[in-house]
């Protein structure tokens, strides 16, 4: 109420994909000097219940289904307690530069010359081929790499030159990949991608449900809807999956009868 | 030379953009209990001096122009540490599943059933977007990112649908810039991408040399060649570049005299 109160300020952090273990140092230090976190659905449980004792949290938590908190309630939230002159920590999961709504807040927030900063994450398509155990650009098989998501809720795809890409030598992570995958599978085909395209389907990466399953354009409507519903999926798709480590992937068997093994019957 | 000598492991460690503290925990652990570090040019010195005493450090550095190791020696050298049975730490700056050469070391290490894992790191492109102030996919103004590079040591262009990319709604950042942000500007502007399309030219960032600047394709080839010569370059390209924060960028002024302030003489 009065007019003198000092400004707080926000820290977007990110979380990483899971593993409290992959978070960076500065993101344990900012945790343990906040005053207030607010944190998503995507945030580890592992990582919430890290946070040390005596620093606020607020579950903002976004999952499809269940909105506990609106893009624009969490805007005004920020904004109030940063107003008040608390220290706030925006944990998001992942890197917040990337399909995280980061603009949105800090918009918000630098129109109220509040101080910002952005603390950056490991992201989870880069954990995810870290755990497959391949390069997302190996040599000579893909020298680009590109990151995309569902451009709304309705998992509507994203203008792109789709063929182009999936035929030429660039690897493509999906994000949030589980109502997307179908749809852009089947506009990739239509457009002369090969069927047989491989496909990594990455759901909770290092997290105790991660699971990893190499299949192919064509066959990943069948190994989609088997994925844990509450698990974030995340698509790799291109030359650069078929090279996952065969310890840490399961090939899906979602075709017909394989030719050898498991015969008769 | 005995036949029975335990195995050693080799794991891959993103270092980071430069800043010490966005090393993950995991990397700062694993770092700990390594017997020897081989390590890359591009990592910050001073996460090289942090390493525990102890630790056996093996600088494999590759620079333009300088190179210590080729890399099939640097694949050789691995193998050579894992089979004496040595716990190897390969530390790479940024991530290593992107622009690494990660395909290689691995490759060669999984030949010979080398035990391998990957510990992912805070890539550039998102630390510099992190530094700028910036979401890379700003609602509504960029529904993917992607991250390319020259694909060889003549800064040859990577075969990509460029001009669509510009014109449309992704952000683009380019690692190892330098050489490559003019003749891929030139390209860009030919076939159709608007000449004010801004730019990000980020150079060393997160380290005390860290430099950002604000300009656009076509004033791009004037401010590349001012950058430091040592200093890694990083080129975000798209309309999320023009919403840097204006207190974390320098907007470049290389053109003609401005229309106001500074007139006359």
């Amino acid at each position: 109420m009065s007019g003198t109160t000092a400004k707080g300020s926000v820290v977007f952090v990110g979380a990483g994909p899971g593993d409290p273990e992959l978070l960076t140092v500065r993101a344990v230090n900012r945790l343990a000097t906040a005053d207030v976190v607010l944190y998503d659905a995507l945030v580890d449980p592992r990582i919430v219940a890290a946070i040390p004792e005596g620093v606020q949290k607020i579950s903002v938590g976004k999952r499809a289904g269940r909105h506990s908190f609106t893009q624009p309630e969490i805007n005004a939230l920020l904004l109030h307690l940063a107003l008040k002159g608390r220290k706030v920590l925006r944990l998001k999961g992942g890197d917040p530069t990337i399909f995280g709504r980061l603009g949105e807040e800090l918009e918000t927030l630098r129109g109220y010359g509040i101080e910002t900063e952005i603390v950056p994450g490991v992201t989870t398509a880069m954990a995810a081929a870290a755990r497959a155990g391949i390069s997302l650009t190996h040599r000579g098989m893909a020298s680009a790499v590109q990151f995309i998501t569902a451009s709304n809720k309705d998992a509507e795809l994203p203008d792109l030159p789709w063929a182009k890409v999936a035929a030429g030598h660039a690897t493509t992570a999906i994000y949030m990949g589980r109502k997307l995958g179908v749809p852009m599978a089947r506009r990739l085909i239509a457009e002369g991608a090969p069927a047989d395209l491989p496909v990594l389907v990455v759901s909770a990466v290092t997290t105790p449900n991660e699971r990893i399953q190499l299949t192919t354009l064509t066959e990943m409507a069948d190994v989609l809807p088997e994925c844990d519903e509450k698990s974030p999926v995340l698509l790799i798709l291109g030359k650069v999956a078929a090279l996952a480590s065969a310890r840490a992937v399961e090939v899906a068997d979602v075709g017909p009868a394989p030719l050898f093994g498991k015969a008769g019957a």
